[in-house]
């Protein structure tokens, strides 16, 4: 039997340089979600995109980077709020559950979302560097859309729920939570997300509205 | 100098038993609150503790047993439903996060809960032993309380903005929700919880009653 697989040992010019340098990004976001981001080391990770860890280097020069890059956050805050200016108040927390649950339902949102908390919970370097991706590319933008007080406390508080969501029902897989469908999850989580997005947050505990 | 600590050798009996018991017992949940499930090895435990390895051994069996034993769940189901007849049914979200903010503001209660979630988010094995200790410990008792239909979604789905509350708050120190006073805290996820514990979870997004 032939194996085709080799190892490239050179950085790449032309439209294979993109090829390799995604080829790492994959393989690291496999790497960081399964082991974590100490134990993901660059040798690991060059393994699985048939790279050498030299070209690794090469292309983002730290492991620190190399995560920074590889932590796409899944969620498209332009999709997430619908362009914005034509989605209805009152449906928000409705579209956004949905966004939510759509991305943690589709393998490689789960995996990246997985690969996220895992790395933040366990270890202090990446909760740090993670800390900044999320306030750059998901607080941030978020709360430039939202035109109610504290954007940035609804946005981590978003992120709180669908956080938690992750541990318990990807991760550690607690029951009934874990086998919850999808549409019933949406319907569930529709109004909590309005409430983050909308509801007055100085109030005390009034009826929440959907 | 005279240094006045000792290594225990050997294991005790009458009352010295206990303390002994409890002190492994505190220095495991530091150690896997620090480290996690893997890092923290029974030798790091024990010499924390100012015991032998071979001692935790004599009282926990092995380091799963010691790490179930010491995963105690802060949570007292009986205080969070307020001895669960005299609850006013309308109060429940609000009593609930009460407590919960409550036992996280507490230095040993988010220890304990830095501890849990960090094992279970970065280990599998950790994660498969945390979700056997929540369901014995939290979901059960919470389901018998409730008087509601799938009580084990509702205990589950409020373990799940628990755990989340712990990661972004306590662990990766997301702002503003890190500075987030406990007070406005309490009322700002008092409505999530009663949404959690008393909506129909059939219905779609209907208004949610605080």
């Amino acid at each position: 039997m032939v194996t085709t697989t080799a190892v490239r040992r050179g950085p790449r010019s032309g439209p294979d340089r993109h090829r390799t340098r995604d080829d790492i990004l994959v393989a690291a976001r496999r790497q960081f979600a399964e082991l974590g981001y100490e134990r993901a080391t660059l040798r690991v990770i060059a393994a699985e995109a048939g790279v050498t860890p030299r070209l690794i280097s090469h292309y983002f020069t730290s492991k620190q980077r190399l995560f920074v890059e590889a932590l796409e956050i899944p969620f498209d805050v332009s999709v997430m709020f619908g362009g914005s200016s034509d989605l209805d108040p009152e449906q928000a927390g409705r579209h956004v559950a949905t966004v939510v649950v759509g991305v943690l339902e589709s393998e490689r949102g789960r995996q990246t979302m997985i690969g996220v908390v895992r790395a933040a919970a366990s270890e202090p370097e990446a909760a740090k560097l993670l800390r900044g991706v999320l306030l750059e590319r998901l607080i941030g933008p978020i709360a430039a859309v939202l035109r109610v007080p504290d954007p940035e406390l609804r946005a981590g508080l978003m992120a709180s729920q669908v956080v938690g969501l992750v541990v318990t029902r990807y991760v550690v897989g607690l029951e009934p939570v874990a086998h919850c469908g999808p549409d019933r999850l949406v319907s569930i989580l529709a109004p909590v997300f309005q409430h983050y997005l909308t509801a007055d947050l100085e109030a005390s505990d009034a009826p929440l509205s959907a």
